[in-house]
């Protein structure tokens, strides 16, 4: 982890050294998984990876596996395996998305798509994607094995739901959230429920807290894509929506406002879209969709203020979900 | 299995009834775990799933794991959703292979990439694969799950190669071996590996089967394209070479004709590449690699012949080698 995010710096700062050294483990298992991709490719896989990312699920499984003191020697290594693992899922879907969006640019670097073209980044993403069942089948229980192959299915249920939904104005609140827990929740909900099978939560507690705050991730960065200021999050306002993506912002505004309803998306431009975004939020949606996700986190934040072990753990996993709700980009 | 191929028959016919009976199950359970892939492209993949194919590394899993004399229940599924599996895995690589090759039709049906567009063909694959691993977390022991992951990664790893070989007219037989090992011959060697878990034969010695079964499959599909009767194999003569990838057979003509090796591949068009193939037929470098190829299915069926157990199994795992030699499509 070369540059450490503020958020991240602080959860380190609450939950001890201890925490920062299996973080900086984790991400040198990461490394070692990728490098094992061969070629060229390989290497701009590893390139992509090594740009960072904030490393937010593998630190939820470190948080709820404990505190750190003294597990047993297998119990860790199964530990830090898995939390890689989770990570290595998320970049491969990543990846993939790039392929998909034909996007030049993740994290600064140009993407593997942008350099080795369609055919080797979707290689890429599935070799990621095996190295992670790999490792995990070598070195961890096996209900790691099945958490995570159970949260790659939802992301790819997810991914092809909202493929099925491109365009529609009229998808409801409900089939938004089934998306959003499949796209992204079920990844932080996977990386809570490994850090539990490694601790002292109960498996479906920790998953709910992941759950709720994967699902406001997500619309919080739905909203960021309408509200966010281009200088921060370094790209334009309504991405989203020029790509068909009907997230729940547009949605809860087209219910309320007939105009917004009536918009042609297929036919809309780079301006189009921003002037979109500012009629969304004229019409009070991001309000809605914010207390929504505010609604979450507080979910959350009540069901870690009753997780068992060592305070410390208690207030790093609440500065990781206050982290959420402060992201600008 | 709507159609069982003649090659199919014949195996079930040497095996018994046991063995037709799983390999129907097996079909069955394909078809389920498809069915979990959400929305219309779930559909459309659960139709180029149930198009066929020979259910070939389904029916190594089976053979491989014995006569079928009433195994333990919980053996026995574990056996039927690790077949299933292994063809979920194929199957995956399939659809993500025709979004590279931008495949009309697969097996005489539309692709998914056709219908659905290159996004959900991409989810789709993603989806199978992960379809695969959460059934055997579920169902099978740990065994598996590592068997599985290892095919996988070897599977991505060689499609890399590949691509990072393109248009080289320089490649080594080793280089060859090596990208067919990981392209489609891990794949053989996880089928029968997954047969021995269950069953009498050392999982080691099961593997080196699908492995040698496995590169002779390759093999004679490398030399179908250079020599195949379009009529027959329902695809034009030098595929391969007009995508750049350079077989075994015009790697070895190339070195052995410095006009062959002087050929410019990337400006190749449909008749020139006809006409290479007729040069490296002259060339006489198909009979060198057809002679490797029955090499490799020697082997096998020394080894074969060496296996324990009922005399029907070894009868049948000799048909489904002679099989590989025999086809023509």
């Amino acid at each position: 982890m070369t540059a450490v995010p503020p958020t991240v710096a602080a959860v380190f700062g609450a939950a001890g050294p201890a925490l920062a050294d299996r973080a900086r483990t984790v991400d040198a298992l990461i490394t070692t998984l990728v490098d094992t991709i061969p070629g060229p490719t390989g290497s701009r896989a590893a390139g992509v990876v090594a740009a960072g990312g904030k490393r937010l699920r593998p630190l939820l499984a470190l948080l709820l596996a404990g505190d750190g003191d003294a597990p047993a020697d297998h119990v860790e290594g199964s530990l830090l395996v898995s939390a890689a693992a989770v990570e290595l899922v998320h970049v491969a879907t990543l990846v993939h998305d790039d392929v998909l969006d034909r996007a030049p640019l993740r994290r600064g670097v140009q993407t593997v798509w942008a350099t080795d073209g369609p055919a080797a980044a979707t290689g890429a993403g599935d070799a990621l994607l095996a190295a992670a069942f790999q490792a995990v089948a070598a070195d961890c229980p096996a209900d790691v094995a099945r958490i995570l192959a159970t949260a790659a299915s939802s992301l790819a249920a997810g991914e092809l739901m909202q493929r099925a939904d491109a365009y529609r104005l009229d998808i409801t609140t409900e089939r938004y959230e089934e998306r959003v827990i499949g796209k992204t929740a079920a990844l932080f909900e996977a990386a809570c429920r490994i850090g539990a099978v490694h601790g002292d939560v109960g498996e479906d507690l920790a998953g709910g807290i992941g759950r709720d705050l994967g699902v406001a991730f997500q619309m919080l960065d739905d909203l960021l894509d309408i509200e966010g200021d281009p200088a921060v999050t370094g790209k334009a306002r309504g991405t989203d929506l020029l790509d068909g993506t009907v997230t729940l912002p547009l949605a809860i505004a087209a219910r309320r406002e007939p105009s917004i309803a009536a918009v042609d998306l297929p036919s809309l431009d780079i301006p189009a879209a921003a002037a979109l975004c500012d009629q969304i939020v004229a019409s009070g949606a991001c309000e809605e969709v914010r207390g929504m996700a505010y609604a979450r986190i507080d979910a959350a934040q009540s069901a870690i203020s009753g997780l068992p072990g060592a305070p410390s753990r208690r207030e790093a996993l609440a500065l990781a979900a206050r982290g959420l709700v402060d992201r600008t980009s």
